[in-house]
């Protein structure tokens, strides 16, 4: 067995594992990263880049249908191809792919460790039965993956994950999208837009990461107008028939639905890479799914001494599952394991506003963590609908409810939850004033241009306005 | 004649106009506004939305010839039906000014005075031949129109301006549109993504309101790619023949071309109505145009004793004729003029940060005046191209260029000129982002979602940090 010891190990060669790698040698660290599996992001192989082509192609198609409304008429059949679908979406996320093996590549074969990290201690790692690694301070970034219940598993191959989507040739007839999360409800909508049979099925009402009511009963409507999303779907059993699966489910009338799919789409959550490590074999605080307890300023985790020399980045950490955060996370566990290493002192990094995006039509945009994170009775709520906004009606788009949130001592904005037109965009301007501690009041002095979807944002920021102010009147009267 | 004695009298009942009488009024004053034309707005009549409407019919067109790229086919002709294209336009186009119309119904009529103005002196209009009204303040709100040389006159009804276009009830064949500023580079994209055959034809290489050579090259090439658009196309002349008018100009290589056109569209500019409405009855300063000199900030005009009592808003000012500014130059001179009548000081009101987009495909954005409002040797640039930007590729969408101005002394970031995908957002977080006077290094430590178009933004703004911190170092390196 060959032995290796640096400052800092990094168990897992995705996103937050190369962004570690990268920050920790840049500190001044000596540093290896080491991967068990495929080299390759969850971003680029399974995850946010494929499942955007296959959404381009859905809106491809949905462009196509709604030209008519504009004038241009299609004299002819609309077809998917779903071959050519299919081998656009795998020729460029191998491309995407490319790119992070690229990186890899450039990285000396003496900082690479290929085999499964696994816990002696905490500084002792063994990979695989080949090297045992010994490291001042160790950064877990072992990522996450596509989980479900273990009652799918009688469905046998009919049971899918999104993995699997993206590795299709074409396209299938039917398909039971189970957990209207983000990823099945992008998957669930572009599916039924490239013309296969949808439904989205839920268990408890969630719709996407909305936490609004009003947005998610706005949100559910929208998209039962386009395609079958029963969050709360009360599925009665789930039978494998041959090549497909009957699901029986309570109809709208109280009496049994059965319908037949080609496959089941588990979009049931994905859980994070810690179980088969040899956590138990540091002395970290583990929470109830096994994860180290950890702080999100520092990334540093808990040990029964709270002088633990481990960190923790991205989806592993189950903290917030997204590239960006990833990416943060990466480069402050990087920064703080080195300083770590090298005897000083770890410090707290950069965590940006929150942001959050569903590519679904319209899009869903969460910031601040939207109504979730708001403490009762300290805010107040502007509202805008699209449906009569002009550019948007403009476009056709005219589809969406946005309510801003805005803090009622210190007249700030705090947060937001919408389904729109343009939300990704939207979204980014709130996130950077959010970061900005921008009050309400100061965001309506910011330019707009003229026609654009952002008039609609300003109107919901007007109407927020107004009711931190009649508030303010209020608090006035009573003082 | 009827006499009227008022604090405020607006002339003009479009944008500005509306704005300013609304403003006078809310701030205490009499007010009347006074229309010598019809009702409605540039903006809902012949501009912003009419433009957006004919650019969401010809987007659409242009979607239909691309889902093929995403694997999906059209199996027959794809037809644009003209008549249904503009009567889309006309219908939406008269829903926006009857918005505008239902406005100016619920003012009172006693407010409202139909009749063209006419300055007897700096207190006192002429309406027509029914109305004198005698005003302690006024404000000139009168637009701006079309205009275009009197040699294009020759050409009768073949001569056309914007203003004709959003009249059509189906589209001609051959449009040459003369004149690569915003107008002109809208329409005719617009018209050729129609299928129109269009040439768009300048003088002296201007393309729309780019100031920046980088990015005029990358939207000529980008634009030629897909019609033919000479910013300096040397007519020799313009001829009428029958229905037709014939072009003649020097080729590439240096002989003559002539092409034939079923109209000649004027997009040479617009110019404000500040002519017969006798402002040399007035003691005001004029310019070289005849438009009278103002303070941008308060919106008064100067008059031989600095003691004027007449604002001036929106287009008829030539200063920004855009909407927004129209909107923000109407609320200030309202105020003002309220100001002034009720013996108050007038004082400057909210002047926001600069933005124009200019609606083609991929769309220009020009922040804070670009690069044209840039001090040489005073900043760095940083430059993105998005070709081989992942979420822009992913959606077919990646062509343009990016250049982000930064202040060498400050760090600040302060402007940007761009040829990009999703401009118009983009413009907007970096105006915002201008007005709240942020580093560029602030504005990196901002979230960025992913996989968006932004992360293209940011690009350039990690390009140009790299910029602005070496010029700092060689700085401190002379210190």
């Amino acid at each position: 067995m060959k032995t290796v010891q640096v400052d800092v190990a990094v168990v897992g060669a995705g996103t937050a594992g190369l962004a570690a790698f990268y920050a920790a040698r840049k500190a001044g660290a000596s540093a290896v990263i080491i991967e068990g599996g495929e080299y390759g992001t969850t971003c680029a192989r399974v995850g946010c880049m494929p499942s955007k082509l296959l959404i381009a192609a859905a809106d491809a198609a949905h462009a196509v249908g709604k030209a008519g409304g504009f004038g241009v008429c299609v004299d002819g059949d609309v077809r998917i191809d779903g071959r050519a679908v299919m081998d656009r979406v795998r020729r460029e996320r191998d491309r995407f792919v490319s790119f992070v093996l690229r990186d890899v590549e450039e990285i000396p074969d003496a900082e690479r460790i290929r085999g499964q990290a696994c816990f002696v201690d905490d500084h002792t790692l063994a990979v695989a039965d080949h090297t045992r690694v010994t490291s001042k301070s160790i950064i877990i970034a072992t990522g996450s993956r596509a989980a479900y219940p273990d009652s799918f598993t009688s469905l046998g191959d009919r049971v899918i994950t999104s993995d699997d989507v993206f590795n299709w040739h074409d396209l299938p007839k039917a398909v039971a999208v189970i957990g209207p999360g983000i990823i099945g409800l992008e998957l669930g909508q572009a599916l039924h837009r490239l013309g296969v049979r949808v439904a989205v099925l839920g268990r408890g009402g969630r719709v996407g990461p909305i936490s609004d009511p009003e947005i998610r009963a706005y949100a559910c409507v929208t998209f039962n107008e386009e395609f079958t999303l029963a969050p709360d779907a009360r599925i009665a059993d789930m039978q494998r028939y041959g090549d497909r699966v009957a699901i029986r489910r309570a109809g709208p009338d109280g009496s049994d639905v059965i319908e037949y799919f080609d496959y089941v789409l588990a979009a049931t959550g994905r859980t994070p890479n810690v179980t088969g490590i040899g956590l138990d074999r540091t002395t970290l605080k583990l929470d109830a799914k096994g994860v180290p307890s950890f702080d999100p300023l520092t990334t540093r985790t808990v040990s029964a001494d709270r002088a633990s020399p481990i960190f923790i980045a991205g989806d592993a950490g189950n903290f917030i599952p997204l590239l960006h955060e990833a990416t943060d996370e990466g480069r402050i566990a990087g920064e703080n394991a080195a300083r770590f290493a090298l005897g000083r002192q770890v410090k707290p990094g950069l965590r940006r506003a929150r942001i959050g995006v569903v590519f679904t039509d319209p899009q869903i945009g969460i910031v601040g963590g939207g109504l979730h994170a708001m403490k009762p009775g300290s805010f107040a709520t502007g509202q805008v609908s699209f449906e009569d906004q002009g550019r948007s009606r403009i476009l056709l788009r005219n589809k969406g409810l946005l309510n801003v949130y805005g803090d009622l001592a210190s007249g700030r904005f705090v947060g937001a939850e919408m389904l729109a037109p343009a939300a990704e965009h939207l979204a980014h301007l709130l996130a950077w004033a959010l970061q900005n501690e921008m009050t309400v009041a100061q965001m309506l002095e910011m330019p707009v241009y003229h026609p654009v979807i952002e008039e609609g944002l300003r109107t919901g920021l007007r109407d927020l306005d107004v009711k931190l102010r009649a508030a303010r009147v209020n608090v006035d009267k009573a003082a």
